[in-house]
Order: C-alpha cells, then sequence, then structure tokens
C-alpha cells in the first residue's frame, strides 16, 4: 500500500468460493454493488483480461451513473483486478467530471480463505497521486465502499443457506 | 480499428520468433524503438501483465523522455498488449504534458507468420477520442512509429543470420 491507495477490508461469514460467485455474477452484483437505497440496474462483464465491466448505479435522489471499466486480471476465487482508466479491450477511457470525479483507479480485490472457512476480503483501490486519493476520500470512499463490501458479504452469506 | 487508432502495418523478411525476440528483449529493442539518431539507453520490461515497460529516450537535440507503460497481454511469438494509461502493477498513471503529449493510449502489436516464413507486424495504437488520435498523429506518428517499425524488422532480420 502506497499513499496514494485507499484499503477497505472485511472479514465475511461465508466461504471464498461464494464472494467469489457473488463478485462475478451480474444477478448477484447488482445487488451489492451500490450502497443501498441506491441500486445497480445495469451490468455487463466479460470475465476475462480486456473484457467489459460495465455497470450502471441509480439513486432515490436522481443520480445516475454510467461507467464501462475493463478486467486486468482474474484468478478464480482468489484475485480480481479491473480499472476505470481503460474500457473494454484496454482502450482507454475519455474520463470526464462526471464519470464519478473524473479521475481513474485500479481496484485489486483478493479473497484470502481462512482456517474457519470464512473470507478474508480486501480491496485496495490505487490512484495516479494523492489528490485523486483525496478527492476519492472525500466523496465517501470508506463509507461508500465499506456498505459495499457489507453488502457483499451479507449476500455470499445467503448464497450458502 | 476505430476512428480513435492509429496502425502501422509492415511484413518483415524474418520469421516470427524473431521479431518477437527483438521486441521483447530490453538490449534488442534499445536498438529499434527510437527512431534514429534518436537513441533508447534504459530499457526495463516485466514479461507479464501488470508488469512494468520502462524506456528513456534521448535524442541529439537534447531530447530526454523516461515513461513507464504497463504490460497488458503476452501471448508468446504472437501478440503484446500494452498501454501507458497505466504504470507497473496497473497503477494508474499520472501524465503531464511532458509524457509525449500527456494523452493515454493502449498499444495492441501482432505478429502474424506468412507462407513463406516472412512476419506480418501489426501494431494498433488505441487513443480515448478522435482528438487524442489527430494529435498523436500531427506529432509525427506514423513517420516515428513506422521508422522504428522497420528498425525492428531489419534487427529481427539480422538477428537471423
Amino acid at each position: 500500500m502506497s499513499e496514494t491507495d485507499l484499503v477497505v477490508e472485511r472479514l465475511f461469514d461465508a466461504p471464498r468460493h461464494l464472494v467469489w460467485k457473488a463478485y462475478t455474477t451480474p444477478e448477484h452484483l447488482r445487488n451489492w454493488w451500490a450502497p443501498k437505497p441506491y441500486e445497480t440496474p445495469e451490468c455487463e462483464m466479460d470475465l476475462r483480461p480486456g473484457g467489459k465491466f460495465y455497470t450502471r448505479m441509480t439513486g432515490p435522489d436522481g443520480f445516475d451513473l454510467r461507467g464501462t471499466g475493463c478486467f486486468l486480471e482474474l484468478v478464480e476465487g482468489e484475485k480480481i483486478v479491473w480499472t476505470s482508466a481503460l474500457g473494454e479491450g484496454w482502450r482507454p477511457n475519455d474520463l470526464g467530471p462526471a464519470d464519478c470525479g473524473g479521475f481513474p483507479f485500479t481496484a485489486i480485490v483478493t479473497l484470502e480463505e481462512t482456517v474457519d472457512g470464512k473470507t478474508r476480503y480486501k480491496v485496495v483501490a490505487m490512484h495516479r497521486n494523492e489528490t485523486d486519493r483525496e478527492t476519492h476520500e472525500a466523496m465517501g470512499f470508506h463509507s461508500g465502499w465499506g456498505t459495499c463490501a457489507d453488502q457483499l458479504g451479507a449476500l455470499a452469506a445467503e448464497l450458502g443457506q
């Protein structure tokens, strides 16, 4: 971790393969990706390096954000790397101020199995510089991504019932 | 190809594995990467997705440009994808105007073997938008990348002698 990173960590009461399933299946992702009452009515995932990762989030306040990122690395059950800097087929994204602050970031998600069958979830958001990290933090990163992580953990636990 | 791409294509009188070798070996890359009399005194390559691709180019006119990109995909002997949008470990690059125009691009290099043992070399540079493509073109893309491609082909042919 460097001074340009932001990190969220959680311990989920669910096995790793169900956290993976909840993250990589569009119909499941739509249930945890946005902090409720925000919603994710649309999601498309092409799970391979260079593959499209599209989401649309909406909110009761009129919030409506479409974004297309790109998967960079996928290790089944263990690791997901994606970035907002690139879109489908690794083409650089033309980010404007309306695109969630306009700065690019790369997310590195790791899932680690604990001895008692739980999952240590960690996501590191890497930025270009400290200014972007501060902007992202001031936008409510920890509360927002933290809430979504909790939602992801709860959904993964539900999938096991 | 789209309207935001720039393309250079060449037919090299060298087998594909030698073009691959000339591209992916720092001591060989240093001999073709910059259009002569420009030089590439420094190069570091970590040939894996997320791996660092660092070069330094210098010129007799005082030109001195360091840049760190990132490999995205490597298919031995066939395909190299790298981007200036990201650096080592996929961290977004903090590109300024001094960084070769300041715009990010992704390069997709493909090597195709012909029936007579030659190599069809193609590099597609993908940009965020038409403005960046036009800027890159006005910076002398076709002449610059074309000259480097010719140098790469000549070096690959030499390696076979």
